[in-house]
């Protein structure tokens, strides 16, 4: 029996909903890509007051990059909801294909359009209103809440850990929602449980001084033979990683979590087919295998590469340099800087030394336990929101800075599927749908994790 | 013994060095980058004016592209000198790295500056002067003269295949100076009596119908991936073209022809070894073996690489394309239409039906025998005006046309090293010193042709 009444929250939300929508229309209002060097002083500013007016005290914590903000609604409660949200954005560009300006809230076809309206300002605001609303709604949630609110997760939160390290007290709680949670009427929610690793390389060859002739193949080094031959070593067409002690750390997934897999609907892979619009999968993969390998399988991928003549036709150069960006997906117990060491000592063994390699990004996995009772929770009133079981997922497939609250509380994402959510592109947008039902799912959370 | 004496040719030029020189300046003046779709009938015109004046029959014919222009001196003898060379030239950009403006004649430092300078346009001069400048010297060089002036070379030489397949009497001829020929004193020129022949391709593998984040790479093909592992089986690091037949058709050099190489002098290395300031050629190569692989070996060369994000840090995307550019050079009996079936039978058995193949260009090889009469004679005028052994070499290593003439006509190239003609770059040059010589060394060809 669930403590709080859903009709109730929402109806709550319908009458601050002016006072949600113009929250949100002032954070969108101010640009916050941390790429462009935009002030981050008004978001700042604006948040800050957004939570003290609402009782909260906020702290602002310097770092080498953008501030991290905390603010707590501390209740003296034995627990705590934590909320993980950024205030930084994607860039805007290419301007022109915005069909409303990017930093104005605006409303068509019942979905809310600018930057950030996801991706993570809209979240933000049906946080706040979330736990506002569980209160005037009648509930005192038993639990005390924290916001913690970075800067720079669209430029890889480099800075976060600097905070994390320093302040290791103020990730401490009973459950922490990563950037959102959501569920909606008739539509299966996803539980993700973790996220996986990331160990994002540049690759770099260098020949002689200058392009040469191609006519002087005979004598000159080839910079993009020596990286495609490279290359080809790290992994075969059956997608075995070939790098010594690659899978050594790898923790297999646990009996329980393999059983899930089976009970994934079929419709989630029609999703994924209809986005990627492909009869097969790479190596046909279909059913369990798909998903276990999206959900526990390390990958090796070349997102990148760059040599000699990329134009039309024909132009017989060498180039004196190429380059290839090369990105691994990491599952417990990997860690991106091991991954360099055995990257470098693949590379010298096999002959290639002269292969210059950058570890742009680190990011180590994270998993909370399906069982852990934060992760039911969710479940649970993902449940009673949608009507529909949710699909527990032990680790998204895509990789973040979750691993450095990890270690301190269960963290979950909860996501819908919106295949017009254009995030990180133009006309980034949320359902208004989504928006309402966000806010008042995680007042349920808030209401519900009190309780237990 | 010379039928010309070397002083008075040079005297004449200098007599008449004015009017080359504005002969030049008007040539150069009127801009003819095939690829830019510059008005070619001025420079027609123009060409045709300076070849009629002196008594030549020009007649001009229409091609698919530029038109070529042929002009005949024919005084009635069994011989005749055949001159290739091409009216066309490379772009200007970067326009702002020009000391002076490309489409003007500008000396300075005793050297010509200006686009065609040296490609190909001031050869042309010397070729049209040389032959006046004989006469003038007394001499009534016992040949007939012709020039066949093409205007497509620097944009692949794309319809000249169809006139000489049309018109191979027009090509007939004792030999062919192919654009340029130069001696000066106290320099060894090198006497090219080859080329090798080119295939050219593009390689193209696609993915899904969209870029892809690279999460999702255990369900994504990726054709970054299947571009390199396409490319690492057509060649092993030892050079060897793993292409099955792909030798079958190599002639093996002559005994004669390798036993040239034994006495190349090492300064030639050292000139290689100063344009790439390097210590070590690829493999190490040096010496016989250098030469022996720059003159006689087909080549296999990835000419540019191209696939997702290239961009400077990190974006974790699966491209839904990617590109290679490869070339192969060819040495006698290679062809380029096999070499397509080859490559294709081979990615084909290696599993890569699916990547696109695009055959761009197809030079065939082309060798004059280094015996021949005319390589023996333009290697006697050389000595006698540089006072140094020529070197004779077998094959340039790089590729062009010529083959469409070789089949009719002995041909040769004969080059002077100047690490300063930037050719196909801005500031494109030649020394004064080389433009005057040249002029005298066609004289004394055609001279020496005509007595033997």
């Amino acid at each position: 029996m669930p403590a709080y009444d859903k009709k109730s929250l929402l109806e709550i939300g319908e009458k601050n909903e002016r006072a949600e929508l113009d929250c949100l229309r002032k954070f969108i209002r101010i640009p916050t890509c941390y790429y462009k060097k935009h002030d981050l002083k008004p978001i700042i500013t604006q948040m800050s007051k957004e939570f003290e007016t609402r009782g909260y005290k906020v702290q602002t914590f310097s770092t080498g990059g953008a501030p991290v903000v905390v603010a707590d609604l501390d209740r003296g409660m034995n627990k705590t909801l934590l909320f993980y949200n950024h205030y930084d954005v994607q860039p805007e560009e290419p301007l022109d294909a915005w069909e409303s300006p990017p930093y104005e809230l605006s409303m068509r076809d019942e979905r809310l359009y600018g930057r950030g309206v996801l991706d993570n300002k809209g979240p933000l605001v049906a946080n706040l209103f979330g736990i506002q609303n569980a209160f005037e709604a009648g509930y005192e949630p038993k639990c005390n809440i924290r916001f913690v609110v970075e800067g720079e997760e669209e430029a890889g939160s480099i800075h976060l850990e600097e905070f994390c390290r320093a302040h290791p007290n103020l990730l401490e709680s009973d459950g922490c929602v990563w950037e959102w949670a959501n569920a909606v009427p008739n539509q299966r929610s996803k539980v993700y449980a973790g996220v996986k690793g990331d160990a994002y390389f540049e690759l770099d060859t260098k020949g002689f001084c200058k392009d040469a002739h191609s006519g002087d193949a005979p004598i000159v080094v080839n910079p993009a033979w020596r990286l495609v031959w490279a290359l080809s070593t790290l992994k075969n067409e059956k997608e075995e990683i070939l790098i010594d002690g690659f899978y050594d750390d790898v923790v297999p997934p646990k009996k329980e979590e393999l059983e899930l897999l089976a009970n994934y609907p079929q419709e989630q892979i029609e999703q994924y087919r209809e986005l990627y619009k492909t009869e097969k999968f790479l190596l046909g993969r279909e059913g369990v295998e798909f998903w276990k390998e999206l959900v526990f399988s390390p990958t090796c991928s070349i997102c990148g590469l760059s040599a000699g003549w990329e134009g039309p036709g024909s132009k017989t150069v060498i180039g004196k340099e190429a380059m290839a960006k090369v990105d691994f997906r990491l599952v417990p117990n990997q860690r991106a800087e091991k991954i360099l060491q055995l990257l470098r000592r693949h590379l010298d063994k096999h002959g290639y030394s002269d292969v210059e390699l950058k570890l742009f990004e680190g990011y180590e996995p994270s998993r909370t336990a399906i069982d852990h009772p934060f992760i039911q929770l969710l479940a649970n009133v993902a449940k009673d929101f949608s009507g529909q079981e949710p699909i527990l997922i032990p680790s998204h497939q895509g990789s973040g800075p979750a691993y450095l609250f990890g270690p301190h509380t269960p963290w979950a994402m909860c996501d819908i599927f919106d295949p017009e959510t254009n995030l990180h592109a133009p006309n980034e947008s949320m359902r208004l749908l989504d928006f309402r039902h966000m806010t008042a799912f995680i007042a349920a959370i808030a209401v519900q994790l009190g309780r237990t």
